[in-house]
């Protein structure tokens, strides 16, 4: 059987929520990742010091407790002895003095900017891009080194969006050259050619765009389990996604932007956006690259190039994954993740 | 108030399906409409003669039975004394020799085409476009003047799949000049374009596709209920829809494609194509055209071009619609329609 090594994997964009669904969900990333990047879009958002590490140890507490069901985790391997997991803190964008800054730069590896009402719980988001009235909270970030993750959506017809973004990315690039900005879960083809137009710009990939298109969404049935922000795009968007992925562009890193709703919340008549990937990226990810012939190359895809882009030193962390048949589980706790009872190609072997 | 008469609407592309859903929202239609095209696309599919008068036979049942509970009713209207109602029966599209269409023309309004699997209960349709393979069929429909309706979707990227279908079009047009085609459910500039192109071209279009784009689909919540096959298109392909059917181009006509589920197989894991907009279809459509200072062309767009390209001569009825608010019922005996528990601006005040 084929196996694979993967070395502190890191998920730079994830949504851990709060309350009994943080409790339900976390254990599922810290399992299987030596660390994430957690997004601050809580109700209300996290802005200031006590929220930050009032939620961070919330976390902490989440993943530090047993499973309260092992036999939930024989499925993606065994539960035991799997290193630690670490936390990334981001703050929720606005605008911030620089002596508030200073004072929790230690705490934060970044801070994520949405504009208003794009996206789940993002209605304190920016409202317009008046880079003059940003310019004190950017250069400040600038200077003490904390960099800039964007939703980048406008509110523009759905499946432009990103493109439309794509200006407020060259602007932002271009007066601020010391901030490093990552462009969150881009999608797009005209996304992968900003990226290489500023050394100050990054981004973050999702498994689900490099695997879907808007065909798989809404082709066939609708599938709400399938619904994210943003929207999955063209066929040759995700061309362009998987070219740079596959061969780990040094400036993108992975980050599944997992967003668990319950169940109801999907299946509904209004479904909630976010597709729940966590417990199953790393055996995503693997079955993809070993498709195309990259598997060298997704460990600089899933760590190394985030270790390098934001300067990371994660606790060691192995994970083996295996190519054998691997049903995805129906729910994890009542929250539908992709592939539900779809088998896939690899499955986690062992973490150590 | 303000009011505004319709006389004989004419609903040119509906779905009644079968069995008790067939005698759930039979009513439904034949309370306001005076007839409807009706589509074949059971399980199996319309295709004999036995098949045709059978389904014709059960809808007229439908259609006559009393209303089980005639409160339902009071929201759109008295339900007493409306008129017939006229069901316009079509075959499901396959190869037919002319013997058996010179029989059964007398009993059919159309003839329907699916391409395979492109939408519901459409796996036995046409697999490839071999016009040779297909000429005797089509020359004999010329003949006996039978219109062909068409669902114009190719199985490419979802929002191509219409514009793509152009070519076939326009083969169809060119090599059958006698023989009425019916781009049925237009949802793109594209097929505006098209429609002046060939004399033997027409049209319909739904109420939803002069309402939505895709932004009401998938722009902020995913609305199940709102998905539809064709799925809704871009502002300009929207607009493009809203100025042909607003002048009421004489070659265009209203069909609703009204197309009920029930509810849990609109708010699932994959949810179902088609929605449920009879018995809101001419609210919406005089709150659309009065909006717009149009009312005036209303007619021709729901009965009127209907009766010119079909040569239909339907029995009289009445509609007589005031600008008052109505607020949508949550569901029609478990099917829910467009807009549920919304409030839109026009209700129907009486039917004769």
């Amino acid at each position: 059987m084929k196996h694979h090594t993967l070395l502190m994997p890191l998920d730079m964009h994830l949504h851990l929520r709060d309350g009994i669904m943080l409790e339900n969900i976390a254990l599922l990333s810290a399992y299987s990742f030596s660390g994430a990047l957690v997004m601050p879009n809580l109700v209300p958002p996290v802005r200031s010091k006590e929220e930050l590490l009032a939620y961070k140890a919330r976390i902490s507490q989440a993943v530090g407790m047993e499973a309260a069901d092992e036999d939930e985790f024989e499925e993606i391997g065994e539960f035991s002895d799997n290193g630690g997991f670490e936390p990334y803190m981001t703050l929720f964008y606005q605008n911030y003095d620089k002596v508030f800054l200073a004072e929790i730069a230690e705490e934060i590896t970044a801070i994520k900017l949405y504009p208003a009402g794009i996206t789940t719980n993002s209605e304190g988001g920016v409202k317009n891009f008046d880079l003059n009235e940003m310019r004190p909270t950017l250069e400040a970030m600038a200077e003490l080194n904390i960099p800039l993750c964007v939703h980048g959506e406008t509110d523009g017809f759905v499946m432009d969006r990103e493109a439309e973004f794509m200006n407020i990315y060259d602007a932002l690039a271009t007066n601020f050259p010391k901030l490093k900005i990552i462009m969150e879960h881009i999608t797009t083809k005209a996304a992968v050619e900003m990226l290489d137009k500023h050394p100050n710009l990054f981004a973050t990939i999702t498994v689900h765009h490099l695997l879907m298109t808007l065909d798989d969404v809404a082709g066939g049935m609708l599938k709400p389990h399938l619904f994210c922000k943003p929207i999955a795009k063209r066929p040759q968007d995700r061309d362009a996604l998987l070219q740079i992925a596959l061969n780990a562009h040094p400036k993108v890193m992975f980050g599944s932007d997992s967003a668990p709703h319950p169940r109801d919340k999907k299946e509904s008549c209004g479904c909630a956006a976010g597709i729940f990937t966590a417990p199953i990226a790393l055996q995503l990810l693997c079955e993809l690259f070993d498709k195309h012939g990259k598997l060298e190359n997704l460990q600089a895809f899933v760590s190394d190039n985030a270790q390098s882009i934001y300067s990371l030193c994660p606790e060691f962390k192995e994970v083996i994954l295996a190519k054998r048949p691997f049903k995805v589980p129906e729910d994890y706790k009542g929250v539908v993740p992709m592939y539900a009872g779809e088998t896939i190609g690899w499955a986690i072997e062992d973490v150590n």
